[in-house]
């Protein structure tokens, strides 16, 4: 965690994101992993509208996904994300997030994510491409 | 009510729909009204990608809303929304939203949209077109 | 907006706010105006566990809202929210949203609320009661 | 799949659950995976309001969750999700999701779940009590 790459921010649990048992709805947990990953490319100078001009990179796509629950959060509390680049290969990196409220440890999870750029000879319309080298720089690897 | 191009859909209310209080967070009405609408243009055969590559439209945005809540929808819940186009001047049309839990009105509203194209010259990024004469004629006015 | 219930707070849009389109998927706005009038009912000393404790409230569920849309906002935007107590009946309260970005005005809009508790002799399970004087008070109206 | 405990749904890919890059933001993915595990529950007789009354369980809440995207999703995209139960311990089980655009997957995923009750005694004010035997029985185990 003493890496230079992690970050930290908080979030503030609202109402809106708990569920009828009064706790939050989990998908929330991986849209604050995802807002967390954002802020690690941006306090990079690797923000999006940086990736898609220089890269032409639409967007850091997911490939797998992973979280465990440990304390229920929920409305009014104020948790803590920690998140850093835990991992680099040739067409993916990994982000791993640990979320606290005060000392105890809420979530922790792991996304796995590669560079994707159009490209209509794909069924799909879309093709990762390896991490190009600016970038992992920019990431510390 | 009889209008042709009113639709009417289910919506089945989620867990994650509802707040601790057990009733549907808000905003989840909205996301079911943009739901309908898109149905609407849809079934009119002006979705999305035929308003793109015909129009250059970016997207049917938002102009003005509003909704009133007159009875608590709840998890489980299957509700039915009629939506039907209520007026159209030369750049905005408005649909009108009816959500009912079988016989009893849960929550009505409204959206004001117009069609919205890139233009760089606009400190935006965007300007409204006036609607284009074969929408207004597919969606019947 | 030199009203001691006012409240200022700052939002981030993240990429996971933002349509195909690349701005802001208008329930998100929604979102928002509930988090800001939490965070008014929270300064006031009001917030939702002392509502609970205090007078049975199980939430302050919407009657009316609306919004128009001015400018488009996208990822990457900071906005700034500024949310008031704007007017008060016997049985509901209004709370209005102001959102910008730097000088220009994003958004606006309303919502209508009351006070909820649970009632079995309701159909619906729950009724709304007068807005409780100390409720009011603290409000500052 | 030719378990009698799993469900095939249809999920709608609305305008509101795709980002800039057109694409599923990956969140929605874990909303669809919860709300095909509620359909499993409620098609054994086991839904929200059966385990409150019977067990007192307040929800079925998350300890572990995962999910492996493949192939991208776009609005209007119909796609099919199937469920089922694929392991039952003492204390939690396990429902797969996989899902499908026609014939291509596009993601699959799990969700390992507890039955908690709400417990004073605990500093997180819930606890996983053991899977209940009729529970068990109506998952087909």
């Amino acid at each position: 965690m003493a890496n230079p790459k992690s970050t930290v921010h908080t979030i503030d649990v609202g109402w809106g994101h708990c569920d009828p048992a009064g706790i939050v709805f989990y998908p929330n947990f991986y849209q604050w992993f995802d807002e967390a990953t954002h802020h690690i490319l941006d306090e990079c100078g690797m923000g999006h509208l940086r990736l898609r001009t220089r890269f032409k990179i639409i967007g850091c796509g997911l490939i797998d996904t992973g979280a465990t629950f440990k304390y229920p959060a929920r409305y009014g509390d104020q948790l803590e994300i920690t998140s850093w680049l835990s991992a680099m290969s040739n067409r993916t990196f990994t982000v791993e997030h640990h979320i606290h409220s005060g000392e105890t440890e809420v979530c922790s999870g792991f996304e796995v994510r590669g560079c994707f750029v159009n490209d209509p000879a794909e069924l799909s319309g879309i093709a990762a491409i390896p991490i190009p080298d600016e970038l992992r720089t920019a990431l510390g690897t």
